[in-house]
């Protein structure tokens, strides 16, 4: 029997840029964000029994091309993403990325996506599992620190999962700044557009940072930060670029991802290799102790791990089968009989 | 200025199974090993420009994932590969594989492919290479030890590019040498069907092993092997998995892809970890030696290797603009302004 057409083995569904925007919307994009949230954590709560390779990092002049697997021992992930900081001046986006799911058993694809805006999300989603897990009770503002791709995200994750009701926005770029307010309008959250960095503190119990410089840049000094406060550091992501004076993390209680891959990438590349931080797994398990007091400052050092976009690719793979929003993709040769793989190619001619 | 369509920065070339069977008939199988040879040649010939990262493997039980990156600076590449030798008991195919060229510049993707069939072409061009640099003089005589789904690519590299006008065939699955001496009808190659390894060597100057078992195998012995030949050994290729008598291998001068890795992975698994070997892309350069003798007998230790996949997805990019044999996937978001990517998803709803 000599079938041409490529069997159910050969297809890959695939999620594309517009599919994904539409599963965004169809879902609603708060209720992704706490179903992201709630993958993220699970996973978290049995991150021991991953595979945690670290990523795998070619670099060049420009910027760098990461490839960021792991797997639980059931199902395989891997996110493809580039760090490219000055694609932006050439209409380019600084970060792309896309990911795979595959099957362990057997080694075959299970899902194609992408993962740019996936990133987006599940970047937003654990800011807030980890907010609502140590940021100080009844915390309901946060100062928005760079206005950049990622803001509004922040800004609704924290919303939709540890009830923040007032964002305050601040960015060196008024522009950045006008955007975000002007994209947040309507989604029930009060949004103030500040002048300084100390004027979108006031008042926060949460502080999000989230610029893009490749630099030691100093987007907080240490007089800016009263007692008590949650911060939230995204930007600080790759070798040689943070955002915090190091007087802050002093002060801090550290909470972090994957120690290993944060003391290399993230705010504590700047302190001793041995300065003790808190991994967030073990706050959720229940096994280390999250916020102690009302005055403590907590600090969590996000860098993005696997996990996160295995946690990712798991919700989608679980979402798309019922919307349809996915194309089965013709990726692997599935010959009749797996031994005759020229015989398919020769059929086909 | 709301562009809903995804822009051409969004679309990634994605040429699926069906088309890589197109692109192969549109060349011919012979002229495209032969082209695959060439690109293959070239960048081994720049060896020492590649970031030559090992492999990323992903082991299980039943099996192993693996990431092969490379980059010679401008372009990057990866091949997504898994090897389950079970599969085909479930009718999968024992390996499968894709792979993604990018733009080291800024990051962005420019082709993705299917390549289980292209991996199949390119070890089976990988091998006439290498046998075209070591086999003695006027060798036009193959003995194929093994006659699953490389046998048939195999066949048609030693033909295409060595001048080889004869296989003998073997395979402890008689229908598998049948299936194989089918396929190669009408291909312009003598086919000779044989009952036992022993046969099937019979005045071969190149023999060529491929068999699949996940063991210690032992598919030639030392008192099989005369003087003067040069053996293709393509089968032992991961840790536990070898098919030649130690004894073959010390009479033997060995030449491998990547030392590193073939310790691990290949034939030279069996012997001590300092023992000497000489690779590949050195002979090709002319800073070692290949065959000094007609009585040498020289071992490729193939285990195949990233650079190798890095040459076919580039000869692939170079095929698919002329031909259109690819879809513009939409894989990359690209909102108009990059910092804006909420406000195009927004848009989008």
């Amino acid at each position: 029997m000599t079938n041409l057409n490529p069997s159910d083995k050969a297809l890959v569904p695939f999620v594309s840029v517009d599919q994904m925007m539409k599963l965004i919307h169809h879902i609603g994009v708060e209720d992704m964000l706490r179903g992201l949230a709630e993958y993220i954590e699970a996973d978290f709560k049995r991150w021991e029994l991953f595979d945690k390779t670290p990523r795998v990092a070619s670099h060049s002049e420009k910027g760098v091309i990461e490839l960021m697997p792991t797997s639980d021992g059931d199902v395989y992930g891997f996110k493809y993403v580039n760090g490219h900081p000055d694609n932006t001046k050439d209409g380019f986006q600084t970060v792309t990325a896309f990911g795979l799911l595959a099957n362990v058993n057997n080694g075959y694809p299970v899902l194609l996506t992408e993962m740019t805006i996936l990133t987006a999300l599940r970047t937003a989603a654990t800011s807030a599992v980890v907010a609502r897990l140590l940021a100080p009770k009844g915390a309901h503002v946060m100062a928005m620190i760079g206005n950049g791709a990622q803001s509004e995200f922040q800004s609704l994750a924290m919303k939709a999962i540890c009830g923040v009701d007032e964002v305050r926005l601040y960015d060196i770029d008024r522009a950045a700044t006008a955007k975000c307010a002007r994209n947040l309008a309507g989604h029930g959250i009060k949004v103030v557009e500040c002048d300084t960095a100390e004027d979108a503190i006031m008042g926060a119990q949460i502080i999000t940072t989230c610029t893009a410089d490749k630099q030691y840049a100093t987007i907080l000094t240490d007089n800016m930060v009263g007692s008590g406060v949650h911060i939230n550091a995204i930007g600080g992501d790759c070798p040689g670029k943070t955002e915090l004076a190091p007087a802050i993390l002093h002060r801090s209680d550290i909470f972090v991802e994957f120690p290993e891959q944060t003391r290399i990438e993230g705010e504590i590349q700047q302190l001793d290799a041995d300065h003790a931080v808190t991994e967030i797994w073990q706050v959720l398990t229940g096994q280390a102790e999250g916020r102690r007091s009302a005055e403590q400052i907590t600090l969590f050092d996000s860098v993005g791990f696997a996990i996160e976009d295995f946690s990712a690719l798991r919700y989608v793979r679980d979402q798309i089968a019922e919307t349809g929003l996915f194309q089965p993709l013709d990726l692997l040769a599935d010959p009749d009989d797996p031994r005759d793989l020229f015989g398919m190619l020769q059929r086909a001619g």
